[in-house]
């Protein structure tokens, strides 16, 4: 059994990958929800629902999120109304959120309504979000604490950093399962995401980083880095902002407690051993998942 | 000055054929809001929709109520997901309730919130919600008490009903400017909406239905009854199991403390003596709005 901690765009692809050479009953994924929000009074799982839209085989390839062939009529029509329309939301897309806000008023958990809409779109893996309980990513930035989609989409990450914190993990309890499976997993697999802004509000939450430390010659993460650089999102700025080496070095210390091993891209080989010598095993092979042969390539060198 | 007491379809229909016969400035809707409910965390006010889509020209003419020309996306996607599609919201029609819930949420009242659609649609009269507190209409029937909603729609008021009550009358203010446009009128008309779900929720906010009684011989309504029945609904069924006749009389007797004069249809003439013995002026009009110069000859009437 592998588990893999997720946050988006990037963990959907290694994901989808996955399931191409390993039984996708043996695979769990637990997602990081400290992206989530509430707009329009709609409670929104950015990375949960990039996810189950991948792995349904609904996501539209081209953006990497939403839903393929989506149409926009309420957007286009909340716009007439002068309405918040900075995050788009397709019209098949806004179905998930009305269906996952009925149900959490009905009392069901962020996890209950997970499983239900990962089984009607016949998801094959088992999806987690990594805690029931509120979690939210705030940004310290030039401008004051932004929220995280103010941060990210609003204002599309192009502000200086200078924390990010993850609210409500005192009270935070991980979610059914979620400790069973990174206890039980035969490997761990932090995917490709942003290591501040998607993995680490995953390890914020009690017991989980305590649960990677316990394991960590059997976790492995694929470095978000290609060339020294972010393929895209704000992973080399935050680096920078946050005080790390802008490379797969500075991605090895941020991760140096949980992580094993790192993969890192053939581009980046000349770090390797600068990486070894912090006391983590490194794999080199093609990170970018750019054709569905290099993402199965990355998917069998991350379960080597 | 105009001032009529709303529901939604019929009270939609007159007021459109009020502003072409009437300058829309001079008219003010007071709206019942003991329809409004939370569904997929959305907050949906239908009379005022109604009347706001049917005032900016944008109604759906043959259901009389949602967007004319509009999509269904979103409901098929929340189908697929299992979710609750027993009450339609078109995809146009889903950006009024993500508008008004965002608002809601940021501190707005209902009114602000009504005034604002109403002016980015262009609806040409002022619209008011009779109050911003909290209301909702309780049918008590043979399956105990229900939401208005599971009563009207998901069960198509096919329910034998023992009494119909307003929560929330106590806390209740009327909204800014409802008691004024009251008082200020030159004349208050009820719509041919229905006595009991759509025009006593009004009446039970604290203030309204002393504001009428003062202004009685002021007061004109139209009956929802043609012929002994109703055109749709359940006006008739109420009357019945709510111990009233089932024709005209039984809406002067609903009626008698706030209204001092009663339109019924031609088909009905026969029980104006009846009425006026209850101390009831009576006009005798085409009352059904089969086309616009039906419509425009009732609101003459109402005007006269």
């Amino acid at each position: 059994m592998i588990t893999v901690l997720s946050g988006g765009v990037g963990a959907a692809r290694l994901l989808a990958a996955l399931v191409t050479i390993f039984d996708p009953a043996e695979v769990d994924a637990v997602v990081n929800v400290g992206d989530d929000f509430v707009l329009h009074g709609l409670t929104i799982c950015p990375d949960l629902d990039t996810i189950t839209y991948t792995l349904a085989g609904r996501v539209n390839e081209e953006t990497g999120w939403g839903r393929r062939g989506d149409t926009w009529r309420t957007m286009s029509a909340l716009g007439d109304l002068g309405g918040e329309t900075w995050f788009a939301l397709g019209d098949q897309d806004l179905a998930t959120h009305l269906y996952r806000t009925q149900r959490l008023g009905e009392g069901a958990t962020k996890s209950e309504v997970t499983r239900e809409i990962a089984a009607r779109l016949a998801v094959p893996i088992t999806l987690r979000p990594v805690t029931d309980d509120p979690l939210a990513t705030i940004i310290d930035t030039e401008f004051g604490a932004l929220d995280f989609q103010d941060y990210f989409v609003r204002r599309r990450h192009d502000v200086a950093v200078s924390a990010v914190r993850v609210r409500g993990t005192e009270a935070a309890r991980p979610a059914p399962g979620v400790l069973a499976a990174l206890h039980d997993a035969t490997r761990i697999v932090i995917a490709p995401s942003n290591p501040f802004l998607s993995i680490e509000p995953i390890l914020a939450v009690p017991g989980v980083r305590d649960a990677l430390r316990d394991r960590r010659t059997d976790v492995i993460a694929v470095s978000p880095l290609v060339g020294g650089r972010a393929l895209k999102g704000p992973a080399a700025r935050l680096l920078d902002d946050l005080g790390f080496a802008v490379s797969c070095e500075g991605v090895a210390d941020v991760y140096r407690e949980v992580v094993g091993t790192l993969v890192i891209d053939e581009s980046d080989a000349s770090v390797a051993p600068a990486i070894r010598a912090r006391g983590m095993d490194v794999r080199v092979t093609t990170t970018v998942m750019a054709n569905p042969d290099h993402a199965r390539a990355l998917a069998r060198t991350v379960l080597a």
